[in-house]
């Protein structure tokens, strides 16, 4: 393919995404083909010779297309978004075309530093803390991962080794001998590490503490709190663990959780770890990382910001711009307070890899800022989109979805006799299930199994598709209407779907 | 941005992507602006209001651009290639637009399904051994990560917990206070575990190992073996090791080193580990995955197949298809012989995530085979890779570039006044050295003091852009001509260019 050919299929490439974007409300939103569908009609090898585009695109519509569930329908209600914009998309264009491994600033030079800018400029719209800027007082900076997963390994792994090189200062290394003693130091250190989470937090924070090779546990949450970590919490389970010899050294603080959007107590952490773990004191300073994957969308409106307020106090935060903020996936922005904790855990170097650039400590070399060593131009598509909406124009998408989930939750609640809303709304997400089934002193059990069977007939029934859940024991069905091309008169559309569902089932039985 | 706006502004980014390519040879390879020279002249703040497309466009061509190194560019000689081709692109514009987290199979089946159709192509077109198939006898199969150090990462961790589980293997958990006796069996293991890798490997080891917290060790290489590990060092490392406490675990074993493209000696590896570390032996099984993040590339053609032989004995393999085989970045294929090893690691579980097929045991949710959550459908450039080339297509990109590189090496002998090859052509890659300075006796510094002097006029030139690194003590400069669109002619050019700055640098001195 030349560059000739390329611009023509482009170009239908192209015209063939604008239809998708077009009709994607007319498609069924969750892909209903059954598992191992593709292999049947496709072969069991690679062609040996290359193949015209036309034919290539053809099995694209026929073969792949079908076992596609439409993230950017309007009916696509699920998990939480992973938004798309047509900027964004271009952004994704240059990038690709311009594609190199990126891993330090030579290697282009504008990937680095449009980064930084870009954050920056987030952590201004976001109305961060001034520690989280790389001008900041505090040599903190911003960093795009693929994922909160990332982002969240990433800083446990800097927040272990924080902790493990202050708690072992006095053995300052120096010849091979002194190196092993505080080798053998750390790794006695480390078996005694715990992270923490909430119970309600993203799974991402277990796994992350898998990853490095620490304990793992979770802070108790209670309906009775909205299924917030409290500090009171934080503080018992913090006691427990020392009483025991473990050593609590980190903490993920959720903005919006997984099942609930439930906001974690901040200045009730806050306070709490500058009572027990105050920096340089006798038991180490736990880390805090805020993880607002989701929710941290909402910072960019004013009315949100206070939520931020005691970011200060904390080490490191993340919000998914692809999840709610029209940036195609992946791109996942992580700040911290001091840029050289995941320096020094991270780095490690090479001949090839010096140039005089990265002698002169002018730049900043994201690979060690990161788990992959590559890395791509994701801040274009960032930059794009700041661009092309402004501030002005990210503060009406989120303030447009906060309200249709209050249209949703306010429909809900004029049919008492079908629906109760578990939690919510909280940041365009309804939590609910079936208000009983009709009869005097059902179980929990009973309304479980009734809510289950209402919420996979919506599934199997395929206008709609949503993600249940389990809160407190209680099954029940979440409803977040927050990708771009969502309108007050779709989420109308999802009650009337629910409500016959709902009715079907309960009335039927 | 509506779709009528975005089609016109697609069309015109097309254009421009393909003017870039059509004229990339004539563009200053390497970057030549300044640090910090984009904050100048970009605002402080992300704008207020949305903005024109045609303002941002134009931003992109006047600022970005300029801080470009030009990768695609056939003067690109540097480190490894990031590979561009024109069929890979159109599949990140459709993912890009089918854009979500793709984090199990019902996110969309084509995406999961397509990933494990052409992993298995691969596997079978690099002629892998069939354990590393999905459908192959030992549970095996292929996932792709970002980068080669994600899948170091990735499979370091779960050889550390495949080691750890087999050498607890009598503690069986079950109750709470049994789950803790094996925690603390674990915790106080891992701190003497050691992940190997050779003096020359990639600092990726290393830094997994850091990720992962556990020790790392280098195993010395040699002028004598071509910079190869041998498994008489292998032997002598993990006897050393083992007498002092330590238990090494992990290895990894390189196939195109990335100072020289050295490949370690594969079945002494094998030989030496079937002695020290049988499955099921008193001492654990050490798992060995191969990193052949660019030379596995050379794989597609029958000629280098034989090297694929001794895989069967190892763990796992990677290949990044973004360095040579024209799948822009990212896109690391990882295939493992025990799938289960990778997500009885990596595994974790919440209710949101439950759905009938995940149940099921049919589908496979490659979020437990990776260190993010989320994940891009990555499959689909492969797959138009694949399809537009043919594995004849991609036979004759690879022998292409080996061809140049011989052309390359015999233009060095041409003049062995002035140059000297350290080692290669392998993989097509050269690395050399200047010749001498002309005085009889001068020692290995002075020379490589010319060698640099010669390097860094080479790169203030900015003519072609090439990497220096240091083997064996030795100064030395890599040249690489493996980027897409590099011919014969370029080589030749490269050669000549070589000659008029080291005969600036030999003779005016």
């Amino acid at each position: 393919m030349d560059s000739k050919q390329f611009r023509e299929a482009a170009i239908s490439s192209i015209d063939d995404i604008v239809k998708y974007y077009d009709t994607i409300e007319d498609r069924r939103v969750v892909s209903n083909v059954e598992p191992g569908y593709l292999r049947k009609i496709l072969p069991e090898e690679a062609p040996q010779t290359g193949e015209a585009w036309a034919d290539i695109q053809k099995d694209l519509e026929a073969k792949i297309v079908p076992g596609l569930t439409h993230w950017q329908s309007p009916n696509f209600l699920a998990w939480f978004p992973s938004s798309s914009s047509f900027p964004a998309m271009l952004g994704e264009m240059y990038s690709t075309a311009f594609t190199g491994a990126a891993f330090n600033w030579i290697c282009s030079p504008a990937v680095t530093e449009l980064e930084t800018i870009v954050m920056d400029w987030l952590a201004k719209a976001f109305a961060l803390p001034p520690c989280y800027l790389s001008t900041g007082p505090t040599n903190g900076g911003g960093v795009i991962h693929g994922t909160a997963s990332e982002a969240i390994a990433t800083v446990l792994v800097a927040a272990r080794d924080k902790y493990l090189r202050e708690a072992t200062a006095h053995l300052t290394g120096g010849n091979e001998e002194e190196e092993e003693a505080r080798e053998d130091a750390w790794a006695e250190r480390r078996g005694r590490l715990v992270a923490l989470g909430s119970a309600a937090t993203h799974s991402a924070t277990k796994k992350a503490a898998q990853i490095a090779g620490v304990r793992f546990r979770a802070v108790p949450v209670h309906a009775a709190d909205g299924y917030r970590m409290t500090g009171a919490e934080l503080r018992r389970v913090i006691l427990e663990l020392r009483a025991r010899g473990l050593e609590p050294f980190y903490l993920t603080a959720t903005l919006g959780t997984t099942d609930t959007c439930a906001v974690d107590d901040m200045e009730g952490i806050a306070s709490v770890l500058a009572e027990l773990s105050p920096p340089g004191g006798p038991d180490g300073e736990v880390w805090v990382h805020v993880d607002a994957a989701y929710a941290g969308a909402a910072l960019i409106c004013p009315e949100y910001q206070h939520l931020a307020e005691a970011f200060d106090k904390f080490h490191s935060y993340n919000t998914n711009l692809h999840k709610w903020l029209l940036v195609n996936f992946d791109c996942s922005a992580v700040w911290v307070r001091d840029r050289r904790h995941l320096t020094e855990a991270l780095s490690v170097s090479l001949a090839i890899l010096r140039n005089p650039h990265t002698d002169s400590g002018l730049v900043t070399d994201y690979r060690d800022w990161q788990i992959p060593f590559g890395r791509r131009f994701r801040s274009l598509k960032v930059w794009f989109v700041l661009r092309a909406y402004g501030v002005d124009g990210l503060r009406a998408h989120v303030r447009k979805h906060i309200k249709h989930a209050e249209v949703f939750a306010g429909l809900l609640k004029t049919r008492p006799d079908l629906f109760e809303i578990v939690t919510g709304p909280r940041f365009a997400l309804t939590v609910f299930k079936l208000a009983g089934d009709g009869k005097e002193g059902s179980t929990v059990e009973e309304q479980n199994a009734l809510t289950k069977t209402m919420y996979d007939a919506v599934v199997e029934d395929g206008r709609i598709f949503l993600s249940s859940t389990v809160v407190g024991g209680v099954f029940a069905i979440r409803h977040n209407p927050a990708t771009p091309f969502v309108e007050e008169h779709h989420v109308r559309k999802h009650f009337e779907i629910l409500v016959e569902v709902a009715e079907k089932v309960l009335f039927k039985a």
